[in-house]
């Protein structure tokens, strides 16, 4: 039994996708509808380094217990997942932050959970829902279409989306698409590269961007040679009972909010760096507007936005700068699964 | 009187385009067929420095020329010319090498001199063709456009394009279509930046690719420090009656080949930058396939194809390397109205 070919558009209040975010830390699952309002959304710990088949089978549970409690026949499933991995075969590569999650077959798994019967779930006209399809993209290239679709960059044809975050990744939207490239892995915005003979990346390659702002980059950056006021912090969070004393890209924001010169100094030599690189993918991709989103750069906020901007308008081409506009994402924590889901409502569309 | 509706591809031999492309030394227009074929092609001056109105009308009366010549119906008209232009409004802003052409409406100029009667020119069914479309793009989006439909770009649907030549541009095909971007500049690859605080580009950044990687770059570095064989070299091509004593990016070339020690360390410099600025522009865009063009790139051969391609593909993240292949462009001299034929023939495709 296939979806029945729908007419015109998913954004609409009337379809129902099951949006699943997997990261490192955490999994999200939820029923959206198509106008991005959220029925149902829960969330579980990864527990990633207990391996991938505890998780999985936590996830399919929850998957299933997601979609009895929303009660809406579902008309698709998106999946954004840290990558690298391989959309069109559905399958997780080896990310970072998941390890042995190994060429698992996510897609394969999750609409299997999918097509066991569900009571609850009948079509309008009385015929159970057995099986839908499943689509797999990156959590980058999710959140890029979530806030196409939903949050800040809704209505523009030529966008780009960038992720600062632990990591620095990015999406972008072509004439109203999503740019895959040849095996789904366009716009790596974090591997530009800002300086040919600097910095080592983990990647192989010298001075990329994400080796240098992202926030594990920062973090590791300042804890180099801390300021005593960004040791300080750092010491009193941890007495304060919010972590170790290990200083993190959070404690190297509040020094700057505070003023703390050192690492003022240093905040300022990474928005370079992001300015610089911002520069370069707007000069490759000319489009109308950027999207700034990740953790670091919510938590920073016009503390990273306002140079990133300035700077990358800056330095890119006159007749680039002068069409394009910087702004902070808008969907928050809630990006995850509104990514997810509009992976699944793009595949919809297609259809 | 407007074209009817085509069936099908417009890369038949039964569909006829004019092709016009405008270069800063010299302008070719050409009748092409939708398979690739060359009607008639003919070349004049371009004569920048006398200005725009002369160049344009002998330009018009060229057109006309060729049309007459090539004796069949047209059913389109595309042009590529150096840019910056505004490809929608179908008008030449301000290029550097075509001094005093400001915002010249080329579309319109052309349009009018195509719709005059040309009474050789008949369709089959007995009606006289009064005016087809016109369209603009710059040559850099032109020549991708043109090795994708014709060339070595042929059947990838996910293409990069990167000129080498006095500067350095770029294109793209994304999903098998040109990727334009907000307002038609994207890929803008000579401009992106592999050392952001390095060397200064007339864009107003610091370290763009063009800036020290392009012939008239190459030439310019150089001449600042001129190995003696180098020097001996320039001199003779100009006691030889080929040039003034001025060293270019060809005398450069020559030294290289001979093994000239210092001429070769610059060149392997210049490669490191150029292999670098292209492994940003594989990480951005993901391509299956990196075509190599220019005049300088054709001239230096493998010279500069091998190492770019080796350390563009070292430098790039690996799933990005993995699937990427880099060549050499394949339409030589053509390209200029190739490139123009293929714009049109896209052209005709998406009405």
């Amino acid at each position: 039994v296939t979806t029945p070919a729908r007419i015109g558009t998913a954004s609409d209040a009337n379809t129902h996708v099951i949006a699943i975010d997997i990261g490192g830390t955490k999994m999200a699952v939820a029923v959206v509808r198509g106008d991005g309002h959220i029925v149902v959304q829960q969330r579980i710990a990864t527990d990633a380094a207990r391996g991938p088949e505890q998780a999985l089978t936590r996830l399919t549970e929850l998957v299933r217990a997601v979609r009895a409690e929303a009660n809406v026949a579902i008309d698709g499933c998106g999946i954004g997942s840290a990558g690298p991995l391989d959309p069109r075969a559905g399958v997780i590569l080896s990310p970072t932050n998941l390890p042995d999650w190994d060429r698992v077959p996510l897609v394969e798994i999750v609409r299997r959970a999918l097509m066991a019967p569900v009571g609850t779930v009948v079509r309008a006209g009385g015929t159970q829902r057995l099986g839908v399809d499943v689509v797999l993209d990156n959590d980058a290239n999710a959140a890029c279409l979530g806030e196409h679709r939903f949050g800040a960059g809704r209505g523009v044809n030529d966008l780009l989306y960038m992720t600062v975050s632990t990591g620095i990744g990015g999406g972008a939207i072509v004439d109203g698409r999503l740019l895959s490239g040849a095996n789904g892995n366009a716009v790596e915005i974090g591997h530009i590269s800002v300086a040919h003979d600097g910095w080592p990346c983990a990647c192989g390659s010298r001075g990329c961007v994400e080796a240098f702002a992202s926030g594990l980059s920062v973090a590791r950056r300042a804890r180099a040679n801390p300021s005593p006021r960004l040791r300080a912090l750092a010491d009193a969070a941890d007495a304060a009972g919010h972590g170790d004393a290990q200083i993190t890209a959070e404690h190297v924001v509040a020094a700057v909010r505070e003023g703390d010169p050192q690492t003022v100094a240093l905040w300022d030599e990474t928005m370079r760096v992001l300015g610089a690189g911002l520069a370069s993918a707007i000069n490759a991709f000319n489009p109308k507007r950027v999207v700034i989103g990740g953790g670091f750069a919510h938590g920073a906020g016009e503390l990273m936005i306002g140079p990133v901007r300035t700077l990358a308008l800056a330095r890119a081409m006159q007749p680039l700068a002068a069409v394009c506009e910087v702004v902070p994402a808008a969907l928050g924590a809630d990006i995850g699964v509104l990514g997810a889901a509009a992976i699944a409502l793009a595949h919809l569309e297609r259809e």
